[in-house]
């Protein structure tokens, strides 16, 4: 295999890092604190590494063939949160350099768990790093899923192929035009977010740094309240409609811009995903009104945000759910895997596959009365084909395995059951807190054992890749060719 | 749809029912219990209504179709549950009829959680009611997934049709006479069991009542302390094979019989079984021995014999394991889901079903590297018909789900995290006990709310059918034809 074209495109992606170091170490410099030092000598590293790549490797071109898509997409991420934990690593916050690259894996795969302490009284570039990672992240997730996913057909993506042609050369420009168009809704949407937040009473960095971890349904902070901090209605009803926002294609706001906005809503997985949080929100807020003793508005606006939070992945909290207890616990992990819509920034199982699944059931249940009928089972009104149901199906079944070895290594490791379970879920979905009190809303990473945080980090890159761009990567048939 | 024929076969079920009742009624008068009256009157009840139900139905004949053979599964097993609850119901237990109900589930789907204390106590007529229960619902699933279950085409199933006719009219009598020669190799081996218990220090009561909820892989005991009460090396050997044994598919046991040893040991499924076992009482008793200070020889005895109880379903235990902590409580978790090999006395989502995803996720995995390739998955050396695929996809899909509900179910009910997710486990897998101190391998249901027991109930007759089967039933299309 030839590794130039995957080092070619890695090198321009570590430059850009670099690029994106720059704007902390502008704002602690102008901010007076030490630190931009920390990010100067970093984007200094990460930059000397990609042009070096970009160099040595510029004569093999940057076409890429679907082997070397693979390659470059698990190697890309990996070294990117490598050189993006070198400011957690230097920074003062004497973090080892496990805990940087845990911070650094949680904030480009847009999770959000943290194992940082104090955050309210670290330097602004720290935090604004933070922030990001995750907004690059994001950004990142929804070109992958419009240029790259369908082409890899990983887990059912191939659902979302934007035209008939299954040759890289005809959709990629396409792909890129709409991926810049959509670029260009990420920023307008997180500068309408950051304009909501400070009009409701965050300071202008606060709001820059919520509204791109809002959108990015990252879910990173700038206090350990994360938005409890606030205790603002007006900012958890803001947070709450921004997470819904970052949860639906992004493809989907091209037509709503261009002035169709019925796409929007006649869409079959943006359907689901509003009823399935419609339902989810009203029976938790019934509970905590009728059984926590809660107020009923503020059942509805606890219930709505948390649950908008852990659905989307976000893992922001304006309270410690963790001690509602009763049904909101094993709602609250079962919600956890579901996820947003495909080609949103959200991870987790997502809702077409739900759909594709539910899809294929019924025709199954359909078959199992009439054996000699022919039931097809249907997406978006088109009907599904049985390499996409196979496709799913598989994404479903490696998801639960994934997930339970995380779990059962974590065991091994000491952790609870709760503990265990609950990091490995929130891991591998992207969420960011787990449940319980050591890793809860309440809690954080930086107690779990080294070896745990290398587990999750893995965790993270698997969810947040789709699970099987990296798994093909162990399969010795893929290094034969 | 005539509903005739379905209630002829009920009413031949409850008539053997009320004879199998007579057992416990002879044994209680024999030994000088009072209770014999109470299974005598529950024999008369059963026998009446089944005989009134066989003349009033024998009209209709005994030949049913698809859909109403689906109708007599379910509620077969729903009506001997409610007859089998009647002597619990009437016995000087004083239960009330939801416990004395989910008594009577917990044995006829040879899942073995128990609402009882005081079993050493207890007359010895409601033990062997409840080790019959247990028997008797283990073969009837072995002859169910021989003549029933492939028909139906749930879940799979229909990889082990035994002929390519796929009449009923073709099939039935050749299942229905090797139906009757598992059913010797059942007896022949329950009695071997029984035989080899008593060697090993049982009474022959003992012996008998644990040979039968050995080979029907049931976990009932005769004691609160389950098989800790012996304290013997010797009966926890016995009792480890034993589970094994039920584990298997029993119609390999005809060519056994038959002087074929090989093809017992050349079937894929039950290659698959033994490695999963191997491989998870090395790991575990490694952790028992290293992590946790037992000996060697202990570790080796205590791991596997877990290991294989809850694997198989049967819920035995010979300490309290729940007590082991750490490593134990994920790994036993998820090992409840695994359960046995297609046509043995285990539940779960059984062995075949993995090898079916993994073949399909291994030939995706080909796929994605190749995309212009055709690869064809394998389940014992037969390429797997795509409708099988999907078919044993959905069942992982929808066994996900009814855990999911059931568990969230009992988080409404009110119950901590750790006893609602793997009460639904333990429930919908037929293993017997649960994870931690209220349902746990210490502990049993009797605590639980009225609500939590229906719920669980109906885990466990779902998971018993095989989910399809039942939940067909709710699909509107059924009824209208």
């Amino acid at each position: 295999m030839d590794f130039r074209p995957v080092f070619l495109i890695i090198g321009i992606l570590l430059a850009a890092l670099a690029a994106s170091m720059s704007i902390p170490a502008f704002v602690d410099a102008f901010a007076g604190y030490a630190d931009w030092q920390v990010f100067a000598a970093s984007a200094g590293v990460t930059l000397f590494v990609g042009v070096a790549m970009m160099l040595t490797c510029r004569a093999g071109g940057a076409r890429l063939s679907v082997r070397q898509t693979f390659v470059m997409t698990t190697f890309g991420w990996l070294l990117l949160t490598f050189f993006a934990a070198l400011p957690f690593s230097f920074s003062g916050l004497e973090l080892s350099f496990t805990d940087a690259f845990f911070e650094a894996m949680s904030g480009i795969t847009t999770t959000g768990s943290t194992v940082i302490s104090g955050l309210d009284a670290a330097p602004p570039g720290i935090l604004l790093w933070r922030a990001l990672l995750q907004w690059l992240g994001g950004i990142g997730v929804i070109v992958m899923a419009i240029s790259i996913m369908p082409m890899l057909r990983v887990g059912g993506m191939q659902l979302f192929r934007m035209e008939q042609s299954k040759t890289a050369e005809k959709t990629m420009p396409r792909a890129a035009k709409v991926a810049g168009a959509v670029g260009l809704v990420y920023i307008a949407l997180s500068l309408a977010w950051a304009t909501a937040y400070w009009l409701a009473g965050m300071s202008g960095f606060e709001a820059f740094a919520h509204a791109m971890t809002t959108i990015s349904t990252g879910g990173f902070s700038t206090s350990d309240a994360s938005l409890g901090h606030f205790q603002s209605a007006a900012i958890d009803v803001i947070a709450t409609i921004g997470m819904v926002v970052g949860a639906l294609p992004f493809i989907l706001y091209l037509k709503t811009v261009q002035g169709d906005f019925r796409m929007l809503f006649r869409d079959g997985q943006v359907q689901w995903f509003i009823s399935i949080v419609f339902f989810l929100v009203v029976v938790t807020a019934g509970w905590l009104w009728l059984a926590d003793g809660m107020s009923p508005t503020g059942a509805l606006r606890h219930a709505s945000f948390s649950i908008v939070s852990i659905i989307t992945g976000t893992g922001y909290a304006n309270t410690n759910y963790g001690l509602w207890g009763g049904l909101t616990v094993p709602v609250f992990f079962f919600v956890m895997f579901i996820g947003g819509c495909a080609g949103s920034t959200t991870c987790g199982i997502k809702v077409f596959r739900f759909q594709v699944l539910y899809a294929a059931a019924r025709s199954q249940i359909h078959q199992l009365l009439q054996p000699h009928g022919v039931f097809i089972p249907y997406y978006n009104r088109r009907p599904i084909p049985d390499d996409v149901i196979v496709s799913v199906l598989s994404f479903f079944f490696v998801f639960g395995i994934s997930f339970a070895a995380l779990a059962m290594g974590l065991g091994i490791l000491g952790l609870d059951f709760l503990t265990a379970i609950s990091s490995a879920a929130t891991a591998i979905a992207n969420v960011g807190p787990a449940l319980g009190p050591i890793t809860g809303p309440a809690g954080n990473f930086a107690t779990m054992p080294d070896a745990a945080k290398w587990l999750l980090s893995a965790g993270m890159l698997l969810g947040r890749l789709e699970l099987f761009t990296v798994l093909v990567l162990f399969n010795p048939a893929f290094w034969r060719g």
